[in-house]
């Protein structure tokens, strides 16, 4: 977990807050939000709200209401207690690349395969800027399709000792994520004292929840599980060609969800997500690293701030199809961002190639490096007397090298950032030793990782408890 | 030129700032600064400094006053009037890679060519958001030595129109381009009352100005042409392993010289110059896109502030040897904090590979199209009711798609940034289309931008006085 001192980078004043602030709450009240399943509806209206159908027209004072009882930040487990992290604050928490069909794995493009969604795993447990191995790393086509969610959780918790996010696909799907994780964390009331986990609910924008992602809400908020809200926003296609517009309308759906949260159970831990880019109006394509995709993020960091929420935003998006010169440039264009705004919980951070169709084993060797200049660019940064090193000036004096002075020599070992994949090397050297671009040298470094994996220990029992409800469940689901 | 009314992005205390003040003044005052140019040092010591041979202790009340002479802000103008632009405040002004011995195209990396020369100078005047080619865009080997600033010169004023760095190998060049100056713009008192070129000074740090570059610099300053003062810093080797002693270091040797610039012509225009980056302690060699120089460079623009100077750093820097996803990453690593900081003046934007050893037609324009974002990223960005589209949240409603709202349909040819080089093709056109990564399409554009390239106009009189001028001069110099 990284803890960002540096500045936020805010670039929205009061009067446009204020708005957004009258944009949202006309949406709510005047469109309403639609909650494609009765149960929801059910709790809005018993609250006061006016209903039509699915759709809930909500008075803007009773969200800010519900909103007000969501933590400002919030713990969440991992299986090694050396991983735990918060979410919320000065807290910045990354997982990886989250849903891909396919695999890209240098000049080959495939379906990923359940061997790919376990190297992912390992990779994500090797690199400890990872907090997370996210969830859906990879879609695994050679799983059965209606039990995978068993092979992947059961991936998540014995291949890594870090947090992961549960299954959304339906209410079954989160029933047995839950019940996976009581048998690797001590039962119920053990992971609703402590969570261990954190769910994607992903809003069908515009203005609409639906029943399945809302099936997986239930369960999880109703076992203490915190949950994330993101409305799915390309611009122009799910959300209008602004924004401005669009940050309006990520904020309606998303505290329109989090009051729901609330009212299922008070105080639940939640987060205010986004996913914010735009469409290609040439192509129709979405597009990734976008400059109006930076200002929604930076803008979404205030506004989430203003609202007193934790939030999800940023990643190493892109485009691309290759992990190419486009796909490092677009995936810091988001990154960087990130950053300044002071995401939360980052999801993509490493393996996001094709606009989140690949997840790509070059790429996440590339979001590693970006991953780690950042947390070395968003270290606190003091000047203070000794940091001068008077002594060294003295010593070298005029037109002199600083390579043998006994500061360089005393500090020489720590004193910068060390790349993973980064080369300094010079042309002859680099050409005589093969010439190999960056993406070749990812491919050998992640190659090299997977091979050096450890497994984190994890008592046989618990390993095998989780063997017999998968082999179960399987059954049971037919598979 | 761009003008950046984003927030600047601060990240010193004030606490910071004032060790940094003590630190430079100690150095100024008790190592000194060395002047390896007996004019230099007696303009100092008849101005009351205590000198010891070329080196000059400076009262640093003294320099602050020199200082406090330049302007903070000042116009340069180019032959197309168009062009002009002014260094200093909001305002951020772009020019071309400088300095490079090698060019890569493709795959071949090879010895630059006055051709290359030519045809980077093309570039630089296609694409409307360089404000210059800067100087010496490569070092064209087939010119001969002794006269090639002339052949560089001429190209740089006739292929574009746009202002332009002048030579500073020596005060007999920079005497040569001021002639050819005077013959476009129309003589010595017409350059002096609106300057045309910018000229590189660097320091040979630590501590230390050269004869050659001074020569140079006295002759820009006294036909009042900008001088740029650049402390030539890689930590490890110019200045200690501290970004703190570095800026330290970078604020003393720059206002030392912007001391001499003010003595040799009071109110003369200056730019506070950085270039710094560290040295890969491992393997000796520098580091471009660093966190490192990000750090260093954020903080110049907020010291460079503090003392009320334009200044200059930035680019879209690397040490990658070829245009790949490292090239892509560290150019932006750069790029956008440039931004972030706001700088007045920037170079290298465009071409930039190999530590600076090459300029690289393809990474020309992958740092065009990093560019571009960024002057769409840091455009103002307000929230208004009209930019909230409620009318296309009241046509689409819930669960719908913009593209054919009417919203949509009246602003999606402007409303999002148009990429030159990023693809959001699908996988499968992609592939059938051939499989082109980004830097395969950068080829085909920097070709058909050379192929399509329009001269702008000049005077045929001027033109044969500049070519009669070179003649001359080549002779005299027995080339």
């Amino acid at each position: 977990m990284f803890v960002n001192k540096s500045p936020r980078y805010e670039i929205l004043s009061e009067e446009s807050l204020a708005v957004l602030d009258r944009g949202w709450r006309r949406i709510v009240s005047e469109l309403g939000i639609e909650f494609t399943m009765p149960e929801a509806v059910e709790l809005f209206a018993a609250a006061g709200m006016k209903t039509e159908g699915d759709n809930v027209f909500l008075d803007p004072d009773f969200v800010m209401e519900q909103v007000a009882k969501a933590p400002h930040q919030f713990d969440v487990h991992a299986r090694n207690p050396a991983n735990n992290v918060t979410i919320g604050g000065d807290n910045m928490v990354f997982g990886s690349v989250y849903g891909p069909p396919f695999v890209r794995e240098g000049d080959v493009r495939r379906v990923a395969t359940m061997n790919d969604f376990e190297q992912f795993c390992k990779l994500s447990q090797s690199f400890p800027l990872l907090d997370s191995a996210g969830g859906t790393i990879c879609e695994p086509d050679d799983a059965p399709l209606d039990s995978r969610h068993l092979d992947m959780v059961r991936a998540l918790v014995t291949l890594t000792d870090k947090f992961f996010m549960g299954s959304v696909t339906s209410a079954g799907n989160a029933i047995d994520t839950l019940a996976m994780a009581d048998i690797v964390f001590g039962g119920r009331e053990a992971i609703e004292r402590n969570p261990v986990m954190i769910s994607l609910i992903n809003v069908n924008s515009p203005l609409r929840y639906d029943e399945r992602m809302l099936g997986a809400m239930f369960e999880y908020v109703r076992a203490g599980q915190p949950v994330l809200l993101t409305p799915f926003l390309l611009m122009g296609a799910m959300s209008p060609v602004s924004v401005q517009a669009t940050l309006t309308q990520q904020v309606a759906e998303a505290l329109a969800g989090i009051a729901l949260v609330q009212l299922i159970r008070p105080g639940a831990p939640v987060i205010f997500g986004s996913f914010l880019s735009n469409n290609d109006m040439q192509s129709g394509a979405p597009a990734f690293g976008t400059p109006e995709s930076a200002v929604g993020l930076l803008c979404t960091g205030q506004i989430a701030r203003h609202y007193g929420l934790p939030f999800r935003s940023g990643g190493g998006l892109t485009a691309s199809t290759t992990c190419d010169a486009q796909a490092a440039y677009e995936a810091l264009m988001t990154m960087l961002p990130t950053f300044l705004a002071g995401t939360n919980w980052v999801m993509h951070s490493a393996g996001w190639l094709e606009s989140g169709l690949a997840s790509c084993y070059e790429k996440f060797i590339v979001d590693i490096e970006i991953l780690r200049m950042m947390h070395e660019e968003f270290k606190p940064f003091e000047i203070t007397e000794e940091s001068l090193a008077w002594d060294a000036h003295q010593e070298v004096g005029h037109g002199g090298h600083f390579f043998g002075a006994a500061h360089t020599l005393d500090h020489f070992r720590d004193c910068f950032y060390r790349p993973l994949l980064s080369s300094t090397m010079n042309f002859e050297r680099w050409q005589r030793l093969g010439g190999e671009d960056a993406t070749d040298r990812a491919a050998k470094i992640w190659r090299e990782t997977v091979d050096t994996y450890e497994a984190p220990p994890l008592d046989d029992a618990i390993r095998q408890e989780l063997d017999e409800y998968v082999t179960r469940r399987r059954a049971e689901l037919g598979d």
